[in-house]
């Protein structure tokens, strides 16, 4: 069973009851760059496929960066001088600003303010704050909340600590025919939020299940990290793996209403690129390419110039551009499940163009070799039609000139890339083509 | 005289006359892939130009195919139970499909109608079909005929015959200074179709006949083939010849009304294509430019990756695009003596660009040379007007460094390549460039 | 001092001012392509900058062309019989055909009438003509004048003379710190019009008395000649100067209300057609860039196939397409201050661009750099803003891999150049870029 056949076989609605399942496990735990929330993450997903979790020590040096102290949080609250919690963790922890370092003390509602963030312009919505590597604390609340507040004096607790841990990631390597690499990234540092990025660590994980139970021709990678100080850190600690990545997606914000979106590697022209483009182009949805910026999630370290990897960044709406973005709204009701069974559906696609594209020689290049001798010649459309379309066929057949990949002859022909794979496995098996290796 | 003198003084009603008359003369005769009606098209043809006939047996090998028996076709009927013929080959050839097996034998509606072809959607017009590869048997003929037919036993007479025989083509070469090749295409294989492909014919040998007279830079050669097995054929008893070939066009469909259109070469950048995308540009009217795909005519064949020859296609309307196409339509009516000329004139143009297309080298490269003292400046407009356009002699000397073509000059320019060609004859003369060899 | 901070410090309405002054001072001289009128303009630049005259004898062969003799103009007028100058020199210089041969003749409207030139048109406007290359004379005047011209015998007189003498320019290098130079060429052939080129004069003297006074990267040479003639004879005298011209711009027709216009080099891409380009786009003004074309100012003769130089032409509205283009209402009051402020400070900002392109080397290419350590992260739009643009650091570290230089950083990200160059610096002091020597 190849991936051609995975495609066809998926029951995808029981795909997608699996993937809102993880996210409904995984939405409640306080997660951030480090500590206890990360690491029930990936023992959950270790529940679905065997990842290896990594445990990288705090002060370990990670190219110009250095990874922090663990940061642990038990409770949070603001007291009134009644003794209610008018700002509870216990209710989100997106009350309290990630990496927030121990407080207890008492203040004034005037010096509590600056500890206070909200959202004027969205006065029901808390916003998620974080400050890893700046010493502060803080409280993030909706803007009604804050306007509630009386004048009072307030009991102020955060009971977290920050000391000597462990940065811990996920990994899963798919060995396949060849050890050149796919790889899949995904952040998971994101404490309640659904979409970002919930919903890529629900379709990494289902991919990886998937793939794991099918002959794959490339090996497969896949990471699960913190951002930023967690790519980094991989790559740091892996960087003679990095020259077999032939292909990667970053895979953030998979599950909100918006069209697909794909940012193009640095390189801008690396078969993944052309790959999404294909997959998009033949989905019948509109959808949005945009080259790529340095900003965004991971894929601004593996781009980063002493790497340069050949890897894209595949969303729906991107970071920033949804008013839910880094808010109490990016919630499990923001994320449909129709969209994430479309964003599962085409990562599919691109991984089964990167499986099955390759480079062709015509074994008769002199004319077109006679089709109809074959049984191949109005295949299509007959009675007995093979379901091979004789223009495909053409198309390959004349551009299997070892210079264009399958991908090429589709995207210059206009058919889909599945039709000219098809093609193409009747002509080889014909004798027609020959791949080179 | 060159073929700038030629396009000057021809006589072009003179001209299309000719062709309308090779047109009507060759539009009774039912062609095939071979058989007689294809050779007497020859000898109609050797009226005009001195041609030779190529006769290549069945059974011989030519690349992936084989040359099929010859095909011969004396009389088809059907006729009723009064005995009359109620479809008759003598009214029109294109009653009996093309290749049809002999067949002679008495049929029910019923057990008759599996071999009758028509067009619902057009029922007063004839269909055209083929089965080359096939034995089979069948008539064409009008949707209203068919549905006229009643309840009958019908005599059915196919007096045709499948022998070993010769496939034929035609083929004239005119050798000119250098023995690179211009090659001219055109199949001749269809029975009384007047636009695909009698215009097409009589545009080639009305060509043929006219550069036959003059001073060629380039050698010629013309081929009338029977469409895929005659290019098939032809290139491989060629292959040896294949390497001369610097441009080539297949000609087809030139006389229907529709605008101009041209099909590039399979490298889509090649000095043919560049050419007749020149002479379409400044021809003043609509046209059409469509890239490479292997379907249509024998560019197909000349296209093959293992040929990947420079030969685009030059039509009216393309192949399936108009109603009248593979019809009994596509008559003598349909042809449009303006249309005849129009394509003939455009062909005339885009030999004139390949005949005059050179590289020059600017003898005065360092500034520009003083053209005043050369009797060159102010030459246009003035009283004594040269003709020659200031203009175009300023960009022919800035681009002649040895990298630009006229043509590139030209397209650069957005000058005419005929006044690019005026401006570096005037310049030549003059001792300011000297053309590269 | 270098660049940035003259254009940071400079008073631009006291710029503007002394240009305007300078036009002032040129206006009433009658200028030819030799002659004293041309050697008082130099005079006048010399109140400005220390440039140096040169003299090239009549009859020195440059290139192709010839050293014309030296143009005398003293007087020029048409009397009728009642002795009133009813064309005269003294009033505009623009009523003497430049170049005229002596004359002194009595002749009936009728004759004289061939050798009076006027605009049938704009009736008010005496037109410019000269006859550098044919001897002969004439007389330029309103259509308006002409009309009023009774019948009657006019005394015509030409008081001028043609006389080996000399070709002269001005020319005025500026060492910088490397020999490769940046040209900026101008014509000031033309007697008393103002937009072409006294307002190319007067920014490229202004230009030059600023740049005089600051650090140079390159070093500048700024060359004041006859059109055509001039940079045939400066081209043919200085030919092992060529080769160090790294950029260059031909200034013209800076001062006319129209909006800004860029010539681009024959070679298209070179770093001064990317420099106009990027600030013309950034100027937040419409503007419009036209292809290298082998006519216009004497970016023809740079921009000849010998020489190929990377110089465009810097203009408003080019020659010919404004009506007042050569004639008398080319005047004091056509050019505006405005325009040659703002055409002064877009060559300020393009020879900003050229001193401070550089290619840089990421110092930390693997990965991002944590610039939070540094200071450098959130720098903008705090409190303590340093004005430096983190998303600009971001594209300049990604982007500086020893392949894109500066400019092309900025136009990848579509940031301003000085924002990417802000960038950098703090980049470079940081310890984070290298700039590729």
């Amino acid at each position: 069973m190849n991936i051609s056949d995975l495609r066809q076989t998926l029951d995808l609605a029981q795909t997608v009851q699996e993937m809102e399942f993880l996210v409904r496990a995984l939405y409640p735990i306080c997660r951030s760059i480090t500590g206890e929330g990360f690491r029930q993450t990936l023992q959950i997903l270790q529940t679905q496929i065997p990842l290896t979790q990594h445990q990288v020590p705090s002060g370990t040096q990670v190219f110009d960066w250095t990874v922090p102290r663990e940061w642990t949080i038990r409770d949070a609250y603001v007291k009134n001088s009644q003794g209610d919690r008018v700002i509870d963790f216990q209710r989100s922890n997106l009350h309290v600003v990630n990496y927030s370092i121990p407080v207890h003390t008492k203040l004034s509602l005037q010096d509590l303010k600056p500890h206070l963030f909200s959202l004027p312009d969205r006065p029901d919505w808390i916003p998620y704050r974080t400050s890893y590597y700046k010493d502060t604390w803080g409280f993030c609340l909706s803007h009604n909340q804050l306007l509630a507040l009386p004048e009072d004096e307030y009991e102020v607790r955060i009971d977290s600590s920050l000391e000597p841990g462990y940065l811990s990631y996920g990994e899963y390597y798919l060995p396949g025919e060849t050890p050149e690499e796919v790889l899949i990234s995904c952040h998971a540092c994101h404490p309640s939020l659904a979409n970002d990025n919930l919903s890529g660590i629900a379709i990494a994980t289902t991919l990886a299940k998937h793939l794991s139970e099918i002959h794959r021709r490339y090996s497969y990678r896949f990471i699960f990290i913190p951002a930023t100080i967690g790519s980094i850190t991989w790559l740091s600690r892996n960087e003679e793996i990095v020259d077999r990545i032939r292909h990667g997606l970053v895979l953030s914000c998979l599950g909100d209403p918006g069209h697909s979106t794909y940012k193009k590697s640095r390189r801008g022209d690396a078969e993944i690129d052309r790959a999404v483009l294909h997959i998009l182009q033949h989905s019948g949805k509109d959808y949005k390419v945009i080259d790529f910026s340095p900003y965004g999630y991971d894929e601004r370290q593996y781009c980063s110039p002493g790497f340069n990897l050949p890897v894209g960044c595949f969303m729906r709406t991107p970071n920033s551009q949804f008013p839910e973005y880094h808010t109490s709204a990016d919630n499990l009701e923001f994320i449909q499940p129709w969209a994430l069974q479309d964003s599962f559906t085409k990562c599919l696609g691109v991984l089964s163009v990167l499986e099955h594209n390759k480079t062709y020689l015509n074994q008769n290049p002199k004319c077109e070799p006679q089709l109809g001798k074959r049984g191949l010649y109005r295949a299509v459309g007959g009675p007995a039609g093979t379901g091979i379309n004789e223009m495909a066929m053409l198309w390959t057949l004349n551009l299997s000139d070892g210079l264009h990949s399958l991908l090429e002859i589709a995207d210059r022909s206009g058919y889909a890339f599945d039709a000219i794979k098809k093609a193409a496995d009747a002509l080889e098996e014909a004798g027609l083509l020959k791949a080179l290796s």
